[in-house]
């Protein structure tokens, strides 16, 4: 039996899951800051948990201590241990050093799950808290703590969004139907707007505006939409700003219209994702454009995930997924990381290679 | 308890599953016929079973009556049960009458699936047998027994053979890549092999000749292939028939070079396949022809099967599944029969509506 203290690997796994369960809660609200969960426990029994809920609010830890006192369970916090989801921050930016708030805790024991991906500040939590006698396991639940930091990670060290790249299309890869009715059905449509849940920012091109004119809104997710989310940013690229803007297209009009930008023309698309990241906290993009501006973006080499529902038709059109005669300069694989049937019509998502 | 004479329904379904595993065994040999078993069965013990093999062979009623005088189980016949996946025929063709040989073996109770799906015989069998004081049940796992035989079924109703287009494509919808390798993986093209093994013919177009030089042969199925399969007759349909004839194309130098035709120009396509059907016997067709040649079948309505492969590539060029750039004149949607994924491809096959 392992002392109370000690708990078990089982036990610190176990943990730690909730804690990435809370992060998950977050998912989409936090930019540009990570999504992260903490849970303190001692002995086995939750004394608080909590979560990092948006920009400038308090971490995770910090909720989660704060949990604890609002759960008159201050008294146990001597000898507990804190589990949470990525490595808690040693510096103070918007919100004071989380390091701060456990040393003065009582906490001994710090358990987390993926290290900061930024070099300058990985490790300096351990060392800060070691050297205060505390206990520092790191990696408990590695990657999973890594996959829901993923897109994070990635604009941290990029300095430019994760671009998810969403299609559906029929058997034959075309984007259209002859009929104009929508290739997605209901069902798969809530997926499409689980992905909208999830991002911070919704890019398509002047052609669709034109011929769409999509509200670009999360409207039947399937999980519920938090209070604290705001509706994605919506980017309308095109070679002619002018002649979109100002007119009473449904993005203009309506609740969210504040947040619809029109850019263009690019000449410099990574620059361009440089400064979304940067002017507005941009993490995980989602793009909803057609073929051209899709075979642009893949063409550059700034589409890191791949979500593509095919549909069981066959339709021909002009409106390929990847329109021109030509090959892509360089062919791409998608690492397949979720395929599944839903309502006749296969889903599929991945990474691309 | 049942009496023995009078088996339960699960034992009646138990039988005729085992003569539908006999059939399957002949599917693929037995054109322009249909792939047909039977067992036959007293006091709940097989006394002989058989298959139909080739045209012109006995029928699976006379092998498996064959078969329990080889297994010196005659004496027994009387009383017995006769299990068959169609409805026994009752008029001479190459072989003489099963209803006849049924009615002088001393069975007394007769079991099938299908009915003859050639309006002029439905239930002629029933009338005969009933007549000579037999008990007949017709219909038991029909809906498998109906599988099993619909692309026959088809062929004998339409005058013209099942088509099964094969296609193997990118994400995008296309069906080469820049760099000249296949799409298919040694996993996927075993099936793809045991569509062959399966067909009577395969037809390619004259690119499709010109640019791979096929052999069309079957070398690598899922299935053991049996002894009486023949390679799948190769045709080759070409606006320049006298452009590929008597060149050294792999699929005229080889051992099976007599079964392969060049055909064309085309005019009638409907006329084709119906001449396919009569004068070679051809039920199952499989398609493996580029994307023109797919699309003008497509569009003739003549596809009634279709089996993708979807590999998680993305690779643009010009060699779409549906080239040209206008929309089907009707859109074709596919009722989804199977769908898994193989070596991380996707295999989709179904019924074109």
């Amino acid at each position: 039996m392992n002392k109370p203290s000690e708990p078990s690997v089982n036990a610190d796994a176990f943990w730690m899951q909730r804690a990435l369960q809370l992060a998950y809660r977050s998912y989409g609200t936090t930019s540009p800051n990570p999504p992260v969960g903490a849970v303190i426990i001692r002995d086995g029994r939750l004394l608080g948990e909590g979560r990092h809920i948006c920009a400038g609010g308090p971490h995770a830890e910090r909720q989660a201590l704060a949990d604890v006192y609002a759960r008159g369970n201050s008294e146990y916090l001597r000898g507990a241990t804190l589990y949470v989801t990525l490595e808690p921050c040693s510096s103070v930016g918007r919100t004071p050093a989380c390091t701060d708030a456990i040393l003065s805790s009582g906490i001994t024991r710090v358990v987390y799950g993926a290290v900061d991906p930024d070099k300058r500040h990985q490790g300096r939590a351990d060392a800060l808290l070691r050297a205060a006698g505390i206990t520092v396991c790191p990696g408990v639940e590695r990657p999973a703590c890594e996959l829901l930091l993923r897109s994070w990670a990635f604009s941290v060290q990029q300095g430019r969004p994760w671009v998810t790249a969403k299609v559906a299309t029929t058997l034959d890869g075309h984007l259209t139907r002859r009929s104009e009715r929508f290739i997605s059905t209901a069902e798969t449509l809530r997926y499409a707007h689980e992905l909208r849940l999830r991002s911070d920012a919704i890019l398509i091109g002047g052609g669709t505006l034109r011929h769409d004119n999509p509200a670009l809104t999360i409207r039947t997710p399937l999980s519920p939409i938090p209070v604290e989310k705001k509706q994605p940013w919506r980017i309308v690229v095109t070679r002619q700003p002018e002649a979109v803007q100002g007119r009473d297209y449904r993005m203009f009009c309506d609740a969210a219209a504040e947040r619809s930008l029109v850019v263009g023309p690019v000449q410099d698309w990574k620059a361009l994702l440089q400064q979304l990241h940067e002017e507005r906290g941009v993490v995980n993009l989602m793009l909803e454009c057609g073929g051209r501006l899709l075979r642009r973006l893949l063409e550059e080499g700034l589409v890191n995930e791949w979500m593509q529902e095919i549909a069981p038709l066959l339709s021909g059109g002009k409106d390929a997924v990847l329109p021109g005669d030509s090959f892509l300069p360089q062919e791409l694989r998608l690492r397949v990381e979720q395929c599944r049937e839903i309502s006749g019509h296969i889903l599929l998502r991945g990474i691309l290679a």
